[in-house]
């Protein structure tokens, strides 16, 4: 009961569709059913407002891109079970915790087609709740029992948020080098997905663990670097996409680094007042996103995005070949060529 | 080398004055540098900002009780070790995030007579630092190796912020009930006071782990009730309250609904005004001050800590005699009797 390869990939990252879960090879969708109760049991609490905000963000919907990882990593390398559900859980708490947390940050307004939590609870109620989700993923990894996967997940979670200051230290500084922004979305990104990928693998006790990290973390670089290109390009319609929320938070990302490196001494003054001086009228993005046209830094950041895509295919070359294996490499593609 | 009672209390809870280490027991003492060390060194990190933020809320001072509270509870319980410092620091790591969080959505300018992190640095910054915080402290967990400890720390770490998130659903809503109160400071301080004690009883393999949890808890509910009777009455010149922060966040503390219900009808009114619709003017909280004298609610406040430092006192009563049992109850003693 596999799925065909292009539909495991539609249907995760297609998310919040109704139903996305019933083209996943029946394994995993029912893998995905069990992270999800484990989700929804661990976002109760006596204090309403928790389950409320918690709910708003997660349940909702959302690719689950990452726990889907876990699952998928443990049953590559043979082995899945409950605990490892829990492990999914877990990685999708930290990621969620991280969301709202990044919605106040930036003072977003909508995600995922809809208001931020923080637009619709206000910033107290997604700090705190940001919190929690923290905290009750961190018991749910402890319920685990192992050490190894505690120490991975808990090594992530500081490296995730070493990442998200270094942005913020670097936002508006249009010094900042393409190894910088390399360093913020390796900690803030990658470092999940690696982790994500290497506890199923832990957890199912493989001797694949290095090869799945290494999946992993190409992966997320590849992620990151088209979730960014797709911040001044994503297809105009795309109901999950805020077009030009990094410009106007002042956002160092790889495509608006590749232009001011390609840029006249007039482009360069553009970039500054842009960036620095948080000037950002609709005619200032237009021409952001025309500038990055004219030297093809779109191009240029997927040819990036390409190159980490083909490392996360090496990777999983020394798993045993199996259906699966190839529906993995195939969300990658997806990942990787979307165009919103 | 036991110092004199009074001096290893005034010296824990005067910070941060300059070697206020000195006058504790000399064992105790060098437990807490071995503490201060693992600290610092774990406030390092590449990205600046972190240490810098860090340092400037951990570094500069504090009181250090909950730290002193693991170390002091394993000496008690006969044995303390670096993996119990480093349990210690983990301690202080989860309530310094906490602090962080807590004067973002507070919105507070000052915190220990200096201007708050959130003040000095933004928002934004002690959002994520406080985030590293909480991660840095779950390393420092996992490095101890026992998922008992671990088992506790999490749990209290979702307690907290239960605690605090059920505090905002209360803040403006005079109708809070006593009840709400104390289930609101059993979470957010007393669970951390009493996870302080009982792992340092685990680390220590005691057979007082029950003792030492329970110390902790009644020690954590009366030095909250204190502190919240301080925020109406401390000392004029007391250099380390905000006098008052409470009345202008509209929070429902015990002096608070004390007086609430002991009032007239009109002084009912007065209550809503000022709680409810956010009215804050000096004159409105020297009435509050003035109301709380008409009802004596300082003193039932008081008397409600007071109960909880008894049970706290017998408690240790359970543990072998010894100075440092004499030590941590006048610890308590100075906590229950402060007025500044």
């Amino acid at each position: 009961m596999i799925a065909p390869a292009k539909s495991l990939a539609k249907t995760v990252l297609a998310a919040p569709e109704k139903g996305a879960l019933e083209n996943l090879s029946a394994a995993l969708a029912e893998d995905m059913r069990g992270v999800n109760a484990i989700i929804l049991q661990n976002l109760e609490s006596e204090v309403a407002l928790i389950p409320q905000v918690a709910r708003y963000l997660i349940a909702a919907g959302g690719k689950r891109l990452r726990p889907l990882l876990t699952v998928a990593s443990a049953r590559l390398c043979g082995a899945v079970d409950n605990v490892c559900h829990s492990l999914a859980a877990a990685v999708e708490f930290i990621h969620s915790a991280s969301l709202l947390h990044d919605d106040v940050v930036d003072e977003s307004h909508q995600r995922r087609g809809q208001p931020s939590a923080n637009e619709a609870f206000g910033n107290k109620a997604s700090i705190l709740v940001g919190d929690f989700l923290f905290a009750r993923g961190f018991e749910l990894m402890v319920a685990s029992g192992s050490l190894e996967v505690l120490k991975i997940l808990s090594r992530t979670s500081a490296l995730i948020t070493e990442g998200e200051v270094l942005q913020l230290s670097l936002a508006g500084n249009i010094e900042t080098r393409e190894a910088d922004y390399l360093r913020v979305i390796e900690a803030k990104t990658a470092s999940l997905f690696s982790a994500a990928t290497e506890v199923g693998a832990v957890q199912a006790g493989s001797p694949h663990r290095d090869e799945m990290r290494d999946f992993g973390y190409h992966f997320g670089m590849a992620f990151q670097l088209i979730d960014d290109v797709l911040d001044y390009s994503a297809d105009a319609g795309a109901l999950n996409k805020n077009l030009g929320d990094d410009f106007r938070e002042g956002k160092l990302t790889c495509p608006v680094i590749l232009a001011i490196a390609a840029g006249t001494a007039e482009e360069k003054d553009f970039w500054r007042s842009a960036i620095e001086l948080q000037q950002h009228e609709d005619a200032m993005f237009t021409r952001a996103q025309s500038l990055m046209h004219k030297y093809k830094v779109f191009d240029a950041v997927r040819a990036r995005a390409e190159d980490h895509a083909g490392k996360a295919r090496a990777a999983l070359q020394g798993l045993p070949p199996q259906p699966l294996r190839e529906q993995l490499l195939d969300v990658l593609d997806y990942c990787v060529t979307r165009q919103a």
